[in-house]
């Protein structure tokens, strides 16, 4: 196989690093360009074992911007992995220069994606996606797909009674995943799982998407086709399986041949609690509304900082991220809304406590 | 969709049948010619309501033999569907003249592989299995498969204890598919899954084969890819999705929105139990050896018809299927020897009670 050159947006996040740890196993993918945020030492650490010929940080770079880097390199995959709304843009913006974007960065779908779509459709780009969910659905879809099934751990707060209290420490304790803060917040209120279904709704263009909790983590997703037929997508939560999938898609290179058994508790399967989880039932009741989608993104950031940080409740992240959204309306013609919408939602989202 | 013409072999049979059934559903697939048995009765009311132009069978016929009608029409599609070791010889003969070959006739693979896939190869037949667990693993097969798990009920023994005096009304009652007598027998012994686990070993050219005891057959199959990642086939027991699937592959056209719920009992898997099930085991242990294997078919043939007839316990049919085959052993270098073996080993289990 020939070498692919690789550039990693969001290098030391999560997706960054096991993306890194992918690569130094499997032959033939070179990491030639990386973007990350205040994480200087790691990311040295990461120029150097990887022999990183470029970099992008708002601190630190050798290039005038993400644009520029991605445009320089013209890499075979860009792995966009930059969480939260500031990925938006790096992702877009590197779009005409690369062949495949393997796709971590959700926000880019649920706050961008006619955008994000329509760049790759005229550059002939590949849109792989990298999440467990979508990547399990993108690997077992097929023409006769009438209805997807995602599933979601249900976060730290899935066997608790009392959500009102739980502290910062107690939700940051994911059963499943190991992941970075923000995400695991919102594993717990499933506004990770609202902009999962979102994604999906956009990547395989089908609304009939149904969410199911299980436990476990092993079954990620299943298509049911037209015929009565199911396919299953199985296997240990271990992001970087689908993380090695987007890089050599349409072939597995990744060796790792460990399955999860055929055990009762790998498939155990319960329907949502909406009272437990109100903000995922009304983020999958806005999915084809992206001005509000936008605000449902920013609104959540805003409310998972001020959980963090012990300015609210646990049980005040939805009502913010609710009452944002119903303020916000309205339709997106052209690119700089989205920037408009988002900072608009921001400043409501911020007068609630 | 241009029209398919089909031949059924074995019309009058459970998949015969369910293929009429199918195809009554489906537009643009004409029944062209069948080969049924004995059952003249059903046969006239088959050719009056599909307009059967070319029908055979050793007692009614307007053709001189199997071979002679597939020639003939040379048609889209044969589905070999005629139980038992008189199929493969059916299924031989057709080969030449078809384009696909949907194959319900395990005993052609079990008993004459090297043949049939040579035959498909030559005459650039696509062989497509009919089965539903082949054509679970079929529809979700990957280059990095590793190992194959396939499902199979246990039969009406599963949850009995003293297996030793069942009686053959017991055995005939199968709590998931409902099928022959033959086969309904051979899903107690296990003897049929022995045989699938042989046909999917000469499908898919693989050596790692599981098989788990799985109630509800809900579960049909599954493959381990070499990721880390496991596709798993699931739906409801029902002939005519894979039936319909042999027929319209690639595509799937048959309308069947009717998907089994993501429970727990459909869900539960067990190993299988040695001393219940030897005839499998002993099968599972001959998958390399050919003139063992037509043994196995012969024996299994004699036994189950003695069982049948009340002339041996139930259990006695494990006993003469292992002895038999145990006095069989050589190469088979030559299409005729099959027939060879098949008569000494039929003599073998006859002298046996």
């Amino acid at each position: 196989m020939e070498e692919k050159t690789v550039v990693i947006l969001g290098a030391t996040g999560s997706i960054g690093m096991q993306t890194l740890e992918v690569i130094k196993k499997l032959d033939n993918f070179r990491v030639k360009g990386i973007a990350f945020g205040k994480n200087t030492t790691l990311a040295e650490k990461i120029i150097k074992d990887f022999k990183v010929e470029y970099f992008y940080s708002p601190v630190k770079y050798n290039v005038s911007s993400i644009k520029d880097m991605v445009e320089k390199i013209k890499p075979d995959i860009v792995v966009a992995a930059i969480p939260g709304f500031d990925g938006v843009l790096a992702t877009i913006d590197s779009i005409p220069y690369t062949k495949r974007l393997a796709l971590a960065t959700k926000e880019a779908l649920v706050c961008a994606s006619p955008f994000v779509k329509k760049a790759c459709k005229e550059n002939n780009v590949e849109l792989i996606p990298v999440d467990s969910e979508h990547s399990a659905i993108f690997q077992i879809f097929d023409e006769s797909v009438v209805k997807i099934l995602i599933t979601a751990s249900g976060g730290a707060i899935r066997d608790k009674e009392n959500i009102d209290d739980l502290s910062v420490e107690d939700i940051l304790n994911h059963p499943v995943w190991s992941m970075g803060k923000k995400i695991t917040v919102d594993s717990s209120t499933m506004v990770n799982k609202a902009f999962e279904v979102i994604e999906a709704f956009e990547l395989f263009e089908l609304e009939n998407i149904e969410v199911k909790i299980h436990p476990t983590g092993t079954v990620h997703g299943a298509v049911f086709l037209k015929d009565g037929t199911v396919k299953i997508h199985f296997g240990f939560p271990d992001m970087k399986i689908p993380i090695s999938y987007s890089l050599s898609y349409p072939k597995r290179l990744y060796e790792n041949k460990n399955w999860p058994n055929f055990e009762r508790k790998n498939f155990i399967f319960e329907d949502v609690n909406p009272s437990k989880y109100p903000a995922f039932f009304y983020g999958k009741s806005i999915i084809k509304d992206l001005a509000k989608r936008i605000a449902f993104n920013a609104a959540d950031e805003i409310a998972v900082e001020k959980f963090l940080n012990g300015q609210i409740k646990f049980s005040k992240i939805a009502d913010i991220v609710i009452n944002t959204c119903e303020k916000i309306n309205g339709n997106i013609n052209d690119f700089k809304e989205i920037f408009e919408i988002d900072k608009i939602a921001r400043q409501i989202a911020k007068e609630q406590y």
